[in-house]
């Protein structure tokens, strides 16, 4: 029931070694739900407490350590063995005085293990502060050593087996925004419009199911464009106003997202100038995106094309996109911004989303797209890039 | 645009302050995107970034500390002043080097607390390791302190206010409930029952519109059943098949969760006892859930009966909701189980989850109830408790 064929775990599992080896640690614990289903294929929404996945250089088949009620879904979707599953008892679950991560310590010393080089997630969300001050009370003997998000980094390139998962993904949200700019109109309601979108992104297509994306719908209109992360409510959309949809589309936990702008009457003079500014960005940033060039690149060809009309993004321009969970599906390694000196190589894929964020009013322009070996990008999502006008 | 009147919040905000007298505490720090809410009524998908609540002791208001494009949002959705308000700039996202803990640590010493007894939130997901480090780090002279959930106790019981808002959200919950129990048949595809179902809880009601869950609809089949947690995939409904729906309301953030079974054809003795077993269970241990009564005895009460009819479960039988953001509605404080020897008051809230899984199968049958002043608990959500069965 994984997802993928032992061989691509296995295969994650040896570049994850390969770096464990260059930075010295012997062991490494992920908390991070992403790459625990990367390393592993376990799929759940326990996510909610704690769990971890143990990888060991001495090893082949990584750990996975959760709660005991959460071991029969590790034996359904991971690849692991039934020795390779280890479950906390419900004690440890909310308890003031025990916690799972002093259950994963014994596990660790069980096997050897605690005088380890031990990499952990420091910044992971879902590995608490309390979590790594457990670990290292009940394993004094051990280095505590961060990973710098060792794992996230491996899961940047993605394999063939993986771009067809985006691809699939691609078409959903594609498909979700044709539904959700049909749906969007003057006299709806936020929350009945983002029900149809979510019914489009779970039903899928007729070849790709619809997985949850790793966050939900975004629909605001009017003064709430001018914030990026609003969540809908049982507002009215209204006439002369603004509305963006920023969707994620998921298969298998693979995503690609997409957001489009429309506006509801005559759009203003203003309005018009940033689509046409930002339309060109979008295209020459796109074309810089290119396997051999830095991020660092990509973002300033954008910068230059705003620059020239009057306008500035304080923000960065995309980041990498793929496997994920909420509350988000970017990878959090590389950013498209300045400074970020980072290489492009074919099979990363990113969401170039160009926000533009005014003092009452925004607009959002975005497309998933993947490093191909020479030459442009392969843009996944396809929506047609204009402004929406519902007169 | 909060949720609630000012003066709402300012109550809260003495009862966390009580608290923090009681505990020696200058200030204190939420990651926790409830308690955030809680505290000050900020309401926005930006919890995949780190952000803070901070509450002095002598200050009024709580201070907001976030990403400078979610500051906007800031303004929209809390209650607090301009001045209130504090963001750090995009460098401090997906940074290698700048963490917005160091950006935080220097709004806590520029307020002059960089001496103070600082209590932080240790095992709160969203308040990473290196979050604590870097404030350890960058505060020397202050004095970290873990602050045991201390917001998320205060918010167990709940003002009338925030009831008004939990039966709305069980309202919706029962009437997804209907809408699931209508689509879930043999031969349709999971992810198109979570479409309608999704569609009827963002919808909501003619009274509440739906918010987000904290966690999305729960529709195994087959097998998957026996592991609570396992999310829907593009398989089919099969006869001679137990399925189980669990779900959530949502609305303005706040929660009520209800979990019901159907079998697929004629069912087998097995399930029925376990049925009549549950059913039986779920009556005594409501009436046992009473003011001045421990959640210990609530949960003795449960094991009892199951326990004369040959049944064991090693899990809790609920725990405390309200207000809540992914990956979890539940408050992680009160948990209905043995040796919980915390008393129940007036207008605590609890979802009462009764699963039963089995090698290969599972049955789940849930309330979400209100602790009365005297007397039985207000059950909160609506639905006939029996089996559904689909010929």
């Amino acid at each position: 029931m994984p997802v993928f064929a032992r061989e691509e775990y296995l295969g994650r599992l040896e570049r994850v070694k390969a770096r464990m080896r260059e930075r010295g640690l012997d062991i490494l614990i992920c908390a991070d739900p992403a790459s625990m289903n990367y390393l592993t294929g376990y799929d759940g929404w326990s996510f909610y407490v704690h769990q971890y996945v143990v990888v060991g250089l001495d090893r082949e088949e990584p750990l996975w350590v959760g709660r005991a009620m959460d071991a029969p879904g590790a034996r359904l979707t991971s690849f692991l063995a039934a020795e390779s599953i280890r479950a906390y008892p419900e004690t440890h679950v909310d308890s003031p005085t025990l916690h799972p991560a002093q259950f994963l310590a014994g596990v660790i010393a069980d096997l050897g293990w605690d005088r380890a080089t031990i990499g952990v997630d420091l910044d992971a969300f879902y590995f608490t502060a309390r979590a790594y001050l457990e670990l290292g009370k009940a394993l004094p003997a051990a280095r505590l050593v961060d990973t710098e998000l060792l794992v996230a980094w491996v899961r940047l390139v993605k394999s063939e087996a993986e771009v067809a998962l985006m691809r699939g993904a691609a078409a959903i949200v594609s498909h979700a925004m044709k539904v959700g700019m049909e749906t969007v109109a003057s006299g709806v309601r936020e929350c009945d419009a983002v029900a149809e979108i979510t019914a489009a992104q779970f039903r899928g297509t007729a070849g790709f199911w619809g997985d949850y994306p790793a966050a939900l719908a975004n629909v605001p209109h009017g003064e709430k464009t001018a914030a990026p992360h609003l969540t809908w409510t049982g507002e009215r959309y209204r006439q002369g106003e603004v509305a963006y949809l920023e969707l994620g589309g998921c298969h298998a936990r693979y995503h690609a997202a997409l957001a489009r702008t429309l506006y509801m009457g005559t759009p203003p003079a203003q309005l018009l100038d940033v689509v046409k500014v930002v339309a060109e960005g979008m295209d020459v940033a796109l074309d810089a995106a290119r396997a051999g060039t830095t991020a660092h690149e990509v973002a300033s060809a954008w910068n230059r094309v705003i620059a020239r009309a009057g306008y500035e993004k304080p923000s960065r321009i995309g980041y990498s996109i793929g496997l994920n969970y909420p509350p988000d599906w970017g990878e959090r390694t590389l950013s498209l911004r300045e400074g970020e000196r980072a290489v492009l190589e074919e099979n990363m894929c990113f969401h170039m989303i160009l926000g533009m964020w005014m003092d009452d009013w925004g607009y959002e322009l975005s497309e998933t797209f993947r490093i191909t070996a020479s030459g442009a990008p392969e843009v996944l999502t396809n929506f047609p890039r204009e402004l929406v006008i519902k007169p």
